[in-house]
């Protein structure tokens, strides 16, 4: 078979003859040709593919299987359906380009089944009522809302998010301590640079984590001391007085699951008291608690000692990077400040927009579908699990969008796993990269030689590649 | 009079006694009750105004009186006019709380007419037009779009403002080297960060330039080292080998307004070559030439030591935070890494809402739309000049939306025509406030006992608010 390229649903020729003649299934081989033919940039993006008709007849196969590899990669990302317009090559980040070396977004070459924490199914983002809220946002919006603002944000935004934050989360805050920055990432950053002029040197966090968290805290010049953790959250009782503050998951410890128990929200609010730090609560997945009334924020016990961190990414979209920062008091000028210098201020169109999601209790609406979606999602896994892999413990998946599954001593090591895992194209972590601090020195539990630990994401796959993520994943724990 | 305060236009007393008795003029009055009480804190944002006939009916005053008492306040930014819901006070970024100390926004305190430089004027945003390219892009996104994607930002809208650069500026880059970030703010913030790793110590800057650009450099780690300027811009062949990068506005110096000569453009690329250095054109309004074919990017003449800088704070709304650095490859990958860190990438809909509006061609028939209207203002500014002021001296006008005027010798100082101006409400900046470096120390044209020179913006001012702006400012310039 010849390989000639056109665009606009013309001739595609694909080579299958290779795979086949080494035993890959037809809809496998078709889903491999394709892939490479867009990685190789022979297939350049916006480039419109033939119809499944058309290429079913072309290749001599069954159009079911031309419609079910052009959603497979549709899922995966290389490829881009949209009503009317048929399938394209999809316009991804990352264009492959001669030699050049252009810095990625994550890695999805070899992504077939996204099970990354961290990331909600992007397909659950209300664009109509996104939209309309900012028409509504638009229509009001006087003038000098468009023009240069402080740097804390919108007003509209912080009035809605400070009612919105009290009656769901408890926490306690106004408009004037309220900032909105771009994303958690860019919050954690200022306050970094704030505990730092006021001379902390160090930043205690939880034994397992967010490496790119751990990664911002060291770049802000600022050292990272794991804190042990236990079935009942952090070791608060270990807080070393030296840092100036402690970076916590409160109600849904990342990755682990653990909520942070009271006597230990208290013991971390003591601490901060009485060492003069701050307490930093990363309230990541705070909407989504599924099995009791979700934990209130830590933050309620002292507004003066606790940094409540919140965000819209799980919520709504990572893309939006939309996040806020309730501050101490004695936080605020220097924190709006950082902000001013770093980019004046967070973009306002989103901020109007949310402001409007929030008051006409269409946000309140997502996020009870959401949680209702997403506890589906923890049910069909955790009944995948104990059917296909009873010999895997899956933990924290009373809140939240993933899960740790612990084997069983004995099993195939993580690494060993990972690997695998990656050959088949299935993302997730293993819990040993969550790890803070070098390996061995943390004190935290498991560690190397324990038995392996996956950290999985739930939510990331849209719904129809949802049942082959499962799939994957449950091959690869059958064979641990 | 009582002083009692009732929501949604019921009553409302207002006590002009004390102001009349001074010799106040009644609407002048009305304005500064109204304003007094908002600024107190005793009327809330959002609390409705009684309609225009009933207030006046209410202080025995001509309806009249009160309606422009209101398109006056509201001009300012203390009210708010919405069809069909009358007048509320306005929702601003710094209330007014009791003794707490807001960070805030702009001062608007005494804003009464805003000529300051650097904004557009907001009424010309395009709303409908944004809403629509919104809505197509909304409609047409993949989900993964939605997600988190690489530092440089969305591929649609970097295909689309490298060709829009090209044609327009003249700009020679593609999707791989161009980076979104949030402003020129951040933009420069990375740059320096940057700009550091590689050992540079101080960036060259124009002898006059913007003030917050200067604290950025320094809060980046940089000293800032100033140029001098001459009516053909910045003085090149003083560059000082040790600097690591030059920073320049070469298509209209700020302040000053002039274009940087050719040879000068030459003599600094010449020097970023020999020396291994960067020139960073901040190319900020670049859109906007009156008298001429627009001068093309310096960037032109060598993209690997030339960085482009360019923003749609001017063209479009300095809300949005969108601006874009069209880098050389070997900036490429540490500006995008320092992205990473400070908030991933820039919020997706705006980009994707951008390059609708560039690709359909709404966007540049919007930009000149905008040149037009700011042409007439700039038009109207110079003959209202000189027919009230001729004594003053307009430059800088073939192009941007300032002007500086020179006064003669032995005119009223610049210390004091700046106090005068702010005693009256009228926002602008004196040349001196510009200047980079300590006073004296830079061996810059103009200084300390030099004639006096003012620096106005003249499309902030929304088109009703325009003359009075002219009006007030040919008072301050008649009195010099």
């Amino acid at each position: 078979m010849s390989t000639s390229w056109t665009s606009f649903g013309g001739d595609l020729h694909l080579d299958l003859g290779e795979r086949r003649a080494a035993g890959a299934g037809l809809r496998a081989s078709l889903e491999d040709a394709l892939r490479e033919a867009v990685q190789d940039g022979r297939l350049t993006p916006g480039t419109r593919l033939p119809s499944s008709r058309a290429l079913g007849e072309d290749l001599g196969i069954a159009r079911n299987t031309v419609v079910e590899a052009y959603g497979q990669l549709t899922a995966e990302g290389w490829l881009s359906s949209r009503q009317g317009s048929g399938t394209t090559v999809a316009r991804r980040s990352v264009p492959v380009r001669g030699g050049r070396t252009a810095p990625a977004g994550p890695r999805r070459r070899s992504v077939r089944h996204d099970l990354m924490s961290g990331r909600p199914d992007l397909s659950l983002f209300p664009r109509t009522a996104w939209l309309a809220a900012t028409r509504r946002a638009l229509a009001t919006a006087p003038h000098e809302a468009l023009g240069y603002g402080g740097p804390l944000g919108r007003i509209e935004l912080r009035e809605a998010l400070t009612h919105y934050l009290a009656r769901v989360r408890g926490v306690r805050t106004d408009p004037d301590r309220l900032l909105v920055c771009g994303g958690v990432q860019q919050g954690l950053g200022l306050l970094c640079a704030a505990l730092r002029e006021r001379g902390a040197r160090s930043v205690a966090v939880e034994a397992y984590g967010l490496p790119p968290q751990h990664a911002l805290i060291r770049a802000a010049g600022l050292s990272t001391v794991p804190l042990p953790l236990d079935e009942r959250g952090a070791r608060v009782d270990l807080l070393d007085a030296r840092c100036g503050a402690a970076l916590l998951t409160p109600a849904h410890q990342f990755p682990t699951g653990a909520p942070l128990a009271a006597d230990r929200r208290a013991a971390a609010v003591r601490w901060a008291r009485e060492q003069d730090r701050y307490v930093v609560e990363d309230d990541y997945d705070g909407e989504f608690r599924y099995d009791r009334q979700p934990l209130g924020a830590m933050q309620a016990l002292d507004p003066e000692r606790v940094v409540y961190a919140g965000t819209a990414s799980k919520s709504l979209a990572p893309g939006l990077r939309l996040a806020w920062l309730a501050l101490p008091d004695a936080l605020v000028e220097p924190v709006a400040r950082l902000k001013t210098m770093a980019d004046t201020m967070s973009p306002v169109i989103e901020q109007l927009t949310l402001a409007e999601l929030i008051t006409s209790g269409t946000y309140d609406r997502h996020v009870r579908r959401c949680r209702l979606h997403y506890r589906r999602r923890r049910d069909r896994l955790v009944a995948a699990l104990a059917e296909h892999a009873p010999h895997v413990r899956v933990t924290g998946i009373a809140a939240g969008l993933h899960a740790v599954l612990q084997l069983p001593p004995g099993s195939t090591p993580e690494a060993e796993l990972l690997a695998r895992a990656e050959a088949v194209g299935l993302a997730l972590s293993g819990l040993t990269w969550h790890r803070a601090g070098p390996p061995g020195g943390d004190g935290g539990d498991g560690g190397d030689g324990g038995p392996p630990a996956l950290v999985i994401g739930y939510a990331a796959p849209p719904e129809h590649a949802f049942p082959a993520a499962l799939d994957a994943l449950c091959e690869l724990l059958r064979g641990a």
